[in-house]
């Protein structure tokens, strides 16, 4: 075999996680408009012959990455929003979630989040968008939870509420560095106070 | 004249202005990426040659308008937290500001803040950087300011705090809507509130 000849998988299963990670890896760098099927195909390292039996068009390829990262991201955090533990400790958690699930699928979330989802069928941007609801709908469980036992206030629009969290996650894609200044887990308890408790001094 | 035809501004900055608010408008909604000069000249209602005289490229375009909205963004803040007005104060008109500025220039903000700038060539991308910089100073010396004086807590990283703020209301731009069920100056409150006193009931 030639030297930096890449390995490639067999198996139909291990050969669609490949074309998804490089796809992900593409994506991320050249943005989706830019990147085309040859430019995936290169990077697995296949025919665009190969790629086109599995994946017949660029969004359907977007989709499966989407739909991938926006499931784990629920599976996540419905664990902890459907937990027995007390409301402060599941929204500490939903933070530290996140960024746990940012860097375990790295750069998934990343192009989740930034690419937008019009470019795809009607059928397949109701799919997503019930799956960002599903997301969200999460979030709103466990303020609401909070309002009605009396731990958060009641004065705050709960929707906003959860844009707030949801915004200051979701932004860190546009600056958070993996191997920056702070841990993943020290920006998460920073946010997790900061969203709890405030910033004024007590 | 044929009903629904356009009246073209005949002053060079007029015409300058007409292909900015067009440009965004469809930068806005095809995304920079499928954007083509040529649907920027239909859109403002010129030939592409006249286009080609303002603009030569699409990216000096995309540049103009990045550069104007920064550069207002940094203007309202920099009034804002350069006045005498108590920090918490300062903080409460900065989350305002935001909205004010991303309903005056709407589109144009929503624009900047999602496509990313790596199409530019470098000395351009370095202005834009610098400008970015500029603004995300701003919010670090009120908050400085604040920790300086005993106001703000002063177990909580200042770059991470300044993050939470920006990133919840740069998100903004991918939920909420100009005629939506809340006013902009509702949800500049509750980010403020949420932000400043936490959502845990006292």
């Amino acid at each position: 075999m030639k030297k930096g000849k890449k390995i490639l998988p067999t198996k139909q299963s291990d050969r669609k996680t490949s074309i998804i990670t490089a796809a992900t890896s593409i994506f991320a760098k050249k943005g989706y408009e830019r990147t085309t099927l040859k430019d995936i195909a290169a990077e697995v390292g296949i025919s665009k012959a190969t790629l086109y039996y599995y994946y017949g068009s660029k969004h359907i390829l977007f989709f499966d990455i989407v739909h991938k990262n926006i499931t784990d991201a629920i599976e996540g955090l419905n664990q902890i929003v459907n937990s027995s533990r007390p409301t402060k400790e599941k929204i500490d958690l939903s933070f530290r979630q996140h960024f746990k699930f940012y860097i375990a699928d790295y750069p998934g979330p990343s192009v989740m989040l930034h690419e937008k989802t019009n470019v795809f069928p009607q059928d397949l941007e109701i799919r997503v968008k019930n799956k960002f609801r599903e997301y969200i709908t999460l979030w709103d469980n466990v303020l609401k939870e909070g309002v009605d036992s009396g731990i958060i206030r009641s004065d705050l629009d709960i929707k906003v509420m959860r844009w707030a969290a949801i915004g200051m996650c979701n932004w860190v894609y546009k600056w958070a560095d993996l191997n920056g200044r702070l841990e993943f887990n020290q920006i998460s308890e920073i946010f997790s106070k900061l969203y709890t408790e405030g910033i004024l001094a007590k």
